[in-house]
């Protein structure tokens, strides 16, 4: 086959693509071994950043290293580091060195798994690593996979195909002016993720068809509440759909009565769909497999690898006993996109509402080899023995308390000193404050919630190179950060 | 700041992580500049790849050197080579050098710009590339810029602010059982990508409420169809809601009347969402600014970087001049995401269904900085003169027929041999038999679409370092092929 003449229009050339490659690599190995010289949450101003670039894109072309270097000197100042030891905000994930790897041969491949056609590497790359994930979960293989991006991607999948279960041939006609079909309602705990109710919005159920159950002292569902819940739909003509239980909420990583709940949905008819996308993973370590036991009993479960499998932003693990029912809710196949093979092989275009797809799977595959089953477990294992250390500081602390209980990486907390009267008001302020004096530090970033009105600080592990240091570090801050807060009149 | 103490937990080292990324470097390297040493349709059989590999995760960690040979020998057989020159199917696209180079930058920084604060870089780096591109493509200030995975997720939410635009209230109420919501109806062409009706689908309009209006001779939404289709169904009480006009179909490419098509939005009070995503931006190209003129008249349009803007799949540009509505219809914030500066900055995550979201603007802004607008320009000129040259090839041929006019980069034909009579039927089993002979070459990978019940090839030219020889290699193993296969008898 003779080689291509060079052409003018072509791309960057191998040699110079060497060149700052290994410029890139020395900057990300340097990075990914000590990102904590950076503050962890960004300190610049709304408004920096883009204030900093000029206001079009360059006529002409220019050098890759000016690139890298404006790279260095005014984009880095605005990043806030996910990829750093003491980021212990929302949910502390990690983009690992084998994942980050993986992510760069994936840009380079570019493949689309639409059709298996299109790429048999990607199509059955991805059953194999969520056949293995599947394994170290310990559920049934009756549960299929599917990559997406997120979460939210991967409710709406469940939620969608509940609803073509729950009213046959919606698909076809929709929800609107059909007199047979009742408005729907969807229950989830107060403390379900967000994404919920996006889902619930975009697939024209309205908002108010989400019935949110109140949850008891350790912010599980209330499955007293959902029955009733649900009795009173009926009794209000409406029709029960689906319930979402969650496995590590956002806020406290409480895990819902997932046994209990399955089997309301099996008397009622209900799709049950667990959002096991923080905590699901947990399943794998010996002693935690009551995380997903139950959760073999759901319609459909998600699991995000890229919130704590090590994997670089997106990678969430859909599972599905009746993932006959999710194609049903979305295939449709155009002409130019037929193949002889079809029927043969699966064409992951079926289960998804997006076309195009990256090669996702092989930073999942690289993860797990690379660390082994062993290696993610003892990782996993270490971050739930650092948050436990963490809250038994708290719970020995006087002048602090805890605010839920930390069944995995998680510790809900806040300063409450034991001397003077302090109003939920004032704790409020205290925090709030505390929370802003100990990520302008740099060191640390936490964020917040409120559970039962009181305002909680929130400390996530999950970063894997995250270790005693870190988090005797981030309790010392908290401790002297609080000690010089109430130094003022609250 | 005290280093941490090593721990048995980490993350591999920073020396490895420079040897692997040396060795992957170079794999890369030769890989963009060479990616014509693989047959570009891969020629595994369906199982070949899963067969390959074990059942299960391995127990203990493997050596990264491991997985990469395992990655050479037993993955690459498996790719379908969509960053090869030789790649004419479907939409041709490109992960260049600059792209492949962000990415890997982007797979290590893992940012999340779901809020200001969790990114400032991603979330107002967002902003001046979108702005960047917007200028480049001719589009008004008035359009404010998103970034989302797919065109599939852009239209999915343009869709959606129609639905919450044109049912005001919809978000809370939902569609089912409000016998003062009659059944919408969205139009498109005949020709309009399957992604549309997915998104009606999911929305809970029901696919029949996706009306597709026949197109004219050169495969353009007929407007006096569109018109009579609006009245026919205001008359039967029905609420026509949208209209989704493309730019660049995805059989020929045909562009359909936007000045026409937004005429009659302004009339009849409807959303009009532009699908530009392949051949948006062609408008940068000198004389081509009618591509996107009339546009400006949409209340919502996206554009793809990842089909022919060079830039690594995932990456696609959502303009709409109503982003109040987009927010709308999907805003809202759980206490766990209050964050203080919310009010004075863009939170990404109002403007989504995903919370998540990779930082993709880096790749953008580093692949118009790299290539110059001027650069960008000239190579997608490139790609039309040579899909001009093939189309000419096409037809100066008397055993060759165009089959939908070619005003970019894609070109529809087949062979119909001038001696002998050739039935509809025996032409098409003639070119599915040439299709299969030339992507089985290895040399090219064409794709096909029918066109009016006509059996049509494609060649669509997109890859960076698609030349003459390419184009020219490509006619030459078609016309020998249809020798061959003309030989027998059909």
């Amino acid at each position: 086959m003779s080689e291509p003449k060079p052409s003018p229009f072509g791309d960057m050339d191998a040699e110079a693509f060497r060149r700052h490659a290994a410029r890139l690599t020395d900057w990300i190995a340097d990075y990914l071994s000590g990102s904590e010289r950076y503050p962890v949450l960004s300190r610049v101003a709304p408004g920096d950043i883009r204030g900093s670039l000029p206001a079009a894109a360059p006529e002409r072309g220019e050098p890759f290293d000016a690139i890298l270097d404006d790279f260095e000197r005014l984009i880095v100042p605005g990043l806030t580091h996910w990829n750093h030891p003491g980021f212990f905000a929302y949910f502390s994930i990690t983009a690992s060195a084998p994942g980050v790897l993986a992510e760069f041969l994936s840009a380079a491949l570019n493949q689309q798994a639409m059709l298996w056609r299109t790429s048999p590497a990607a199509t059955e790359l991805e059953e194999v690593a969520l056949g293995w994930l599947r394994q170290l979960l310990g559920l049934p293989d009756a549960f299929d996979g599917v990559i997406y991006d997120t979460a939210s991607i991967a409710t709406l999948h469940g939620l969608a195909a509940a609803r073509e279960w729950k009213v046959p041939g919606v698909r076809e006609a929709g929800l609107a002016a059909r007199a047979e079909v009742p408005p729907l309602s969807v229950y989830c705990s107060e403390h379900t993720h967000s994404s919920i109710d996006k889902s619930v919005i975009l697939l024209g159920l309205g908002h108010r068809a989400l019935r949110k159950i109140p949850a008891d002292a350790r912010f599980r569902m209330r499955v007293d509440a959902l029955r009733a819940a649900i009795q009173a739909d009926r009794a209000a003509g409406r029709l029960p759909m689906a319930v979402v239980a969650t496995v590590g909420t956002t806020s406290t990583t409480s895990v819902d009565p997932v046994a209990e709940i399955a089997r309301v949905c099996e008397d009622e008819g209900l799709w049950l769909h667990v959002d096991a996308a923080y905590a699901g993973v947990a399943a794998m370590i010996p002693g935690y497999e009551w995380v997903l036991d139950e959760a073999a009993r759901a319609d459909s479960l998600v699991v995000n690898p890229h919130k704590w499998l090590f994997t670089p932003f997106d990678l969430s693990a859909f599972y599905s006993r009746r993932m006959d029912v999710v194609r049903a809710a979305f295939s449709l196949t155009p002409e130019y996109l037929r193949t002889a093979e079809a029927g043969q092989v699966r064409n992951l275009m079926d289960t998804g509402i997006q076309l195009g797809r990256r090669f996702r799977a092989l930073k999942l595959w690289m993860i797990l080899r690379y660390f082994g089953a062993d290696g993610v477990r003892a990782r996993l294992a270490e971050h739930i023995r650092l948050a436990a250390l963490f809250a038994g500081w708290v719970d020995a602390d006087p002048d602090f308390e805890r605010l839920a209980p930390a069944p995995f990486s998680v510790v809900c907390f806040r300063a409450h000193p034991s001397r003077g009267e302090w109003s939920e008001d004032a704790l409020e302020r205290l925090n709030a404050a505390l929370l802003d004096a100990v990520n302008a530090s740099g060191e640390i970033f936490i964020s917040h919630t409120k559970l039962d009105g009181r305002y909680a600080l929130r400390l996530a592990i999950g970063h894997i190179r995250t270790t005693d240091v870190h988090v005797t570090r981030a309790w010392e801050l908290i401790k002297r950060q609080a000690g010089e807060l109430t130094a003022f009149d609250f």
